[in-house]
């Protein structure tokens, strides 16, 4: 049997991992609403108040009666007496009666008594103290009813959503000040390998620094998650599963990288078979970089195993970190990720039968956007840091043509 | 002459708006590299060291000298002594000579003499401390020198880049542990119109809520300004040019909402026109929600006049603010926007001419992602808080049709 048939495909990996995920409960926490802008809805919301919370001219033009307008035309005007302007901000202090207009606003309150309003566009000032109205309206016309946007008690927006702008536009102009949302979930990181030191350290000959445990919290922060890193581990079994427990105890989900040596490469697996029920999921996909992750759920906790090498990590571990915490964070539906199409400057050989992931760097031209591939020997993470998106090449492509539209995705 | 024509093309609006803005001159602050994620940089970062900082194997094998392999093939094997294994993190403390193999794994040091390495799947166990080599490798062969991917004095990251999790690793892995970042701009925001209040106060008929003060501050955040409330000011001229000077005094740029009282429409033109030269560049856009923005620069520093209309103030604000805001960050290039291509689910009528944003909830077929259009009446902020995203109807299109494949944006 060919190798990549024994590895799971990506899409099914990832099915398999987030179907055997308990239903998220997540932390709370009560926040002022801008402070809580990009964070996720804890609860329901409800609306408080009506909106709008009077009757509200929807253009600049005269208040009237409805009934007043019948038949008025262009050649046909009716001759209407103004009794008043309906100041914004607010209560006119008259009313209009049949046969009457008052000057109002966008935005504006009308006065008792009117229900519609005639478009400036429609009006002609007559003598002083009176317009010419030179279209009928019916009643409600140019007019927003109170309650007609929001009524109380309403279901305004639900748990899981997220603080967009206009979301927190949409609390305030209820007068919502604070609002319950989600902790960031923690995520406990884990590097190992017995080359790798503390990025602060001095290597010497044969070692090399930590990247992993700061490309990956960065990551975790980007997705809403709250990073805790617990350092790095040796490649001695015993080493690295004590600190996987106490990892995955203090935390709502466990990312380990791996040592690059292939004789640690199950020590992960292993680890992870033994923390809980069901234990393992996937040891091996069907894509590249990232060849060797291992997709658990222990005890009700999702774990990934990421290979060590720093681009395998951060490639693979977008895929499969960002839905785990959207999860674990309540978020109600899968957010669909946004691409860039662009045209690719130059072929790209990919194997068939694995889905392949390709930094790119993006130019423009008169036609749109240009997608150059940046082949890399060593899987540098300066192969990623300089580039400005990735492309994907499918499973089933035997590579990519030059201008080939293609879709790029950002990190 | 059609009103249209007297109001500029989005486009080009953005072009002439930013063609007046001067070089930019961020402030600086140093800050820990995780700290910094999401920020921009401030100065060129180059290499410290160089990377790898030893001989490295890319792959499990045998380090030999590749001349000692010259001929070998699976009928004509050669047969080596293993000398040693290079462990992982160490310097292999004995040397490869001619006709001797060691153990290596990826990311291993070459032990002194070795310069390639035979991949595990052409070698074969023979007698103990014997291994057989079924292929012959080049100088160098699966191996990576010193310095290959990083020289020391190399320039590794522009100023105005955005410090992705790659870039964080990237820093990592030269032991930066701190980094030159820009300081957020401030971007002073003022809400103007007699209507409005405090959305903390219970408003009084003929009231509404100052929604815009902090949907857009939010918007700031996004895009990583910081924002600086200059609370309402009135309708009156002299109150609207006093906060807006002091607002442009303390900040980078300003973005004021109008009231949406069709008399003072044109009170924020005047009082940017006298702010500075050149003052206002546009004034009116061909775009739906939007129409009456005004895009100004004085002295120096941005000012953007937006419709009062919390949708309006929401959709074109996010069409100038974050490419002002990047600016002032000294990104170096205009990101490209990132969208999702989704199926219409309905016809949606537009206006030739004027370039049209509706708000979309999205749902997904097995044919993929289909945009229903929100159609609202009084461009209330709920449309947008409740959506998915945004689609946009070109200038020239007389609106869109059920099936047709649109781009989706996210605010």
């Amino acid at each position: 049997m060919p190798e990549f048939l024994k590895l799971t495909a990506p899409d099914e990996a990832l099915k398999r991992f987030m179907s055997h995920l308990p239903a998220a409960q997540p932390r709370r926490e009560t926040l002022p609403v801008l402070e809580a802008a990009g964070r996720v809805l804890a609860s329901d919301v409800y609306a408080l108040e009506a909106l709008p919370s009077f009757r509200r001219s929807t253009v600049d033009g005269f208040a009237v009666q409805a009934s007043s307008t019948f038949g008025a035309s262009d050649s046909l005007p009716i001759y209407m007496n103004v009794v008043g302007e309906s100041q914004m901000g607010a209560e006119p202090n008259f009313k209009v009666g049949k046969g009457q207009a008052a000057v109002i606003h966008t935005g504006g309150m009308l006065p008792e008594g009117a229900n519609a309003v005639v478009m400036m566009e429609y009006t002609q000032e007559a003598r002083a103290g009176e317009v010419e109205v030179q279209r009928a309206v019916s009643v409600g016309e140019n007019v927003i009813e109170p309650g007609e946007d929001v009524k109380p008690g309403e279901l305004l927006l639900e748990a899981g959503k997220e603080l967009s702008p206009a979301v927190v536009g949409g609390l305030m102009s209820q007068g919502i000040a604070e609002v319950e949302v989600v902790k960031p979930p923690r995520i406990g990181i884990l590097s190992s390998g017995d080359e790798v030191v503390d990025p602060l350290q001095v290597p010497l000959p044969g070692q090399v620094r930590d990247v992993n445990s700061y490309s990956l919290s960065a990551l975790v922060q980007r997705f809403g998650g709250e990073p805790v890193r617990f350092g790095i581990s040796s490649d001695r079994e015993e080493d690295m599963r004590a600190r996987a427990r106490s990892a995955m105890d203090a935390c709502d989900a466990l990312v380990i990288t791996a040592g690059s040596s292939a004789s640690v490469r199950d020590l992960t697996a292993r680890i992870l078979a033994e923390m809980g029920e069901p234990g393992v999921l996937v040891h091996g996909i069907r894509i590249r970089p990232g060849k060797p992750t291992i997709l658990a759920v222990c005890d009700g906790k999702p774990a990934i195993g990421l290979p060590g090498n720093p681009v395998s990590a951060l490639v693979v571990g977008s895929l499969f970190i960002k839905p785990m915490i959207y999860h674990l964070t309540g978020r109600k539906t899968t957010v669909p990720v946004a691409y860039l199409q662009a045209r690719l400057s130059t072929n790209t050989p990919s194997q068939a039968g694995k889905e392949e992931w390709f930094p790119v760097s993006l130019r423009q031209d008169e036609r749109g956007w240009i997608a150059e591939p940046i082949f890399y020997k060593s899987n540098l993470i300066f192969a990623l840091a300089k580039a400005d998106g990735l492309i994907r090449v499918p499973l089933d492509a035997n590579g990519l043509e030059a201008g080939q539209v293609v879709e790029v995705y950002f990190l």
